[in-house]
């Protein structure tokens, strides 16, 4: 006999997971088609040299990559964004731009597992790509919020700031070299603390002088407690941007740019669901414009649970054309765990109506009322173990069924005995329209 | 620069074609869960051992299997029932039996890629696990006649039979050992000819008599061309069970079995749809009881577009209990390609409004407007781009939207002017509220 055991950091989908997680699919499907975004897919299998471009170092122990029985160097993805870079390399002509398209599927990271994470999970991802604008910037964090009020996760707060922001304060205190470095040891703020950093930092070659200006540059803001509301924080929002280009010496680009972001947030009235945090920087190389995360404050200490930003540069590894591009990934297994207890998580009903068993001379007719009653949009499920009344009763408990039909008798169309499952009353002489129309009531 | 290209035997799914495939999959979602249906899901990759089990073989050398970096060996799973067989193992204890479940997936194998044939590929699979029925038997075949039928795939047929009749015809005629062999150049019947089989069977030993009386056995039924209908097609499937009963010498286990399975599919009137033949065998040795194939009129030499069987012993591998088991899958890829170009396959609209390109004064009254919209249930795209009128009509024109807010001017809460795309009528002066109601109402 072999254990039926799966590999490290991989896991199951049981029915009652699998019934929400599709629930938080649909409905951020449903958001995005509301914001014209089409879907589409792309492989599990890549090319490894496409899927890591001149790339390599951290993703680059993080992937599953083999060589296929034809001798050719292939891994599984690891991210949706590069699959869509080499998608719209590959595909421009086919393609209307810009291009905004959705993308829920399955990745992969041979990272070491942990509490929430795992080596294969789902992304969602959704970007525009084709437009380097502060309208482009806005509409995906427009998209964040509807994200996430669509889930009813709950209060949250999108961080928002801008690569270039960091660039300019670098050069005015003449930090240049190591920046990646830089943008790392900062990235992890959240995770290590402000001592760390500084080591860190002063590990890069960083004089007191300038860590000190680098760590008022990304420390959070002085606002209460409390999350500003409306006008508040769009205020707030100008005010730390206000304070920044002092910093900075003036306007650039990317303040520009933020402030323009800024006016459609305070015009659209997502003021209070996004801040200014000059400490996002994102991790990845590959970001160039504004980056974003968000965190719920249910369970902030859960990370991030939609992430992402501009990338300018993507599809210049495969494309001589250069196509921009903007865009963010709902953590949606993150999202569940955080989540988990709530009234959302709660275990939905997977059937209307269990038919109890019934002897083979009337599951003809049982079968038969329950096609009538799918017709009418119940779900029927047809008990057809041979499990006692308790077994029974159960396994339509473990179903959340409302109604059970305790047998099914010959008639024109046959008729039926109910039972409401929360009552108890039981409910006979019924045909399938009367079965319907009881279901349906909730009587 | 690194080339966008694929691997062999894989593929990107565009927009229409994405669209298409996600809306035969919620139609599948929809049947499966009017039966009381479940999904569940699995791991892309399992340990090599477990996916093969005893196996090898075929099978083995179609896997995709590589040694990931902690050294284990690891596969790709290739079907979606031994991934169940496995499930059902690990989790008995949380599961209620009968286990009815569905797993829309992806699956992986190398073989060569061929027209219609891929290497990565998506399978929709329902299974009845925990009983072993009649009433099991035929709530598959009813979930694959309601399953073509959601999908509008016009008129086809379910192709019935029974792997214990065959074994019970070999034991009459002394047939013994390599019986597996058998099945597998019976199951090539509809690819290579009768000829081919004959060969192949005398290979395996059989003498002459036995090759002729295996041949009337599998041979097609002299039926005219056209398919029966109603009662006819019942009638036709009994008349068949007899012919055989008399060849076998009279009732035995299977037969019986296939008898009560009949006399359900008849008084449910799935007669029609339903046919007995005992050519279908399914090459796959996992199969102990009834096996089913289903063929489009409208395109048979796709092949089945939807196969199964009973497979009793599956779980057996890895649990002490064994399960027994009966389910289907259908071939969304196959279905997909023989309906291409039908009603049912035309793009679809993937908008209902997109706004045209607006200056940056305007954009937050733009953005207010479509997110008025999208509350009141619109699709709403705002193009961002910078290209010129046509360009913008061709971005509408891609996604089949109906019509176009040209411009969007300060009001109260912004005024639109609309354009209808298809009369090319230009409306002015409304806000959300009424372009809703124009919308809607397509006019």
């Amino acid at each position: 006999m072999i254990e039926p055991k799966m590999p490290k950091g991989f896991r199951d989908s049981l029915p009652a997971q699998e019934i929400k997680r599709q629930r938080f699919e649909a409905r951020l499907k449903g958001v995005f088609e509301s914001y014209g975004f089409v879907p589409i897919d792309t492989p599990v299998i890549e090319y490894t040299d496409v899927l890591l471009g001149k790339g390599g170092g951290e993703t680059d122990k993080q992937i599953f990559h083999f060589t296929d029985n034809g001798g050719r160097e292939v891994a599984l993805r690891f991210d949706l964004t590069v699959p869509l870079a080499r998608f719209v390399s590959a595909h421009q002509a086919e393609l209307h731009f810009p291009f905004k398209r959705y993308h829920i599927a399955k990745v992969f990271r041979g990272e070491k597992p942990q509490k929430g994470r795992y080596r294969e999970f789902v992304q969602c991802d959704f970007d525009i790509v084709g437009d380097d604008s502060a309208a482009s910037d806005f509409e995906i964090i427009s998209m964040m919020a509807a994200s996430l009020k669509a889930l009813d996760a709950g209060p949250f707060k999108i961080h928002v700031s801008h690569r270039g922001l960091l660039n300019d304060f670098l050069a005015r205190h003449r930090i240049r070299d190591k920046s990646a470095d830089i943008l790392r040891a900062i990235d992890k703020l959240q995770k290590t603390g402000i001592d760390e950093i500084k080591s860190e930092l002063s590990a890069n070659g960083l004089d007191g002088g300038q860590i000190e200006a680098l760590i008022a540059y990304i420390s959070p803001n002085d606002s209460p407690a409390g999350s500003p509301k409306g006008d508040a924080g769009a205020l707030e929002f100008k005010k730390q941007l206000d304070r920044l280009e002092s910093q900075l010496g003036g306007e650039t680009a990317a303040s520009i740019r933020m402030k323009e972001v800024l006016q459609l947030i305070d015009a659209c009235g997502l003021g209070d669901c996004v801040m200014f945090d000059p400490s996002i920087t994102r991790g990845l190389d590959y970001y160039t414009g504004v980056v974003f995360e968000t965190f719920l404050e249910r369970d902030a200490a859960i990370g991030s649970v939609c992430s992402g930003g501009r990338y300018n540069n993507l599809t210049g590894l495969y494309s001589a054309k250069t196509f921009p591009g903007v865009g963010a990934c709902v953590g949606i297994d993150r999202l569940m765990a955080a989540m988990d207890g709530s009234d959302q998580a709660q275990t939905q009903s997977s059937v209307d109506v269990v038919f109890f068993s019934q002897c083979l001379e009337n599951m003809a007719q049982t079968q038969r009322m329950a096609a009538a009653l799918r017709q009418k949009g119940l779900r029927c499920d047809v008990y057809l173990g041979h499990g006692k009344a308790k077994e029974q009763y159960d396994y339509a408990a473990g179903k959340s069924a409302s109604y059970a039909v305790l047998s099914v008798t010959d008639g024109a169309d046959g008729v039926a005995q109910v039972k409401n499952l929360c009552t108890r009353k039981i409910t006979d002489g019924l045909d399938a329209q009367a079965v319907a129309a009881m279901v349906k009531a909730r009587c």
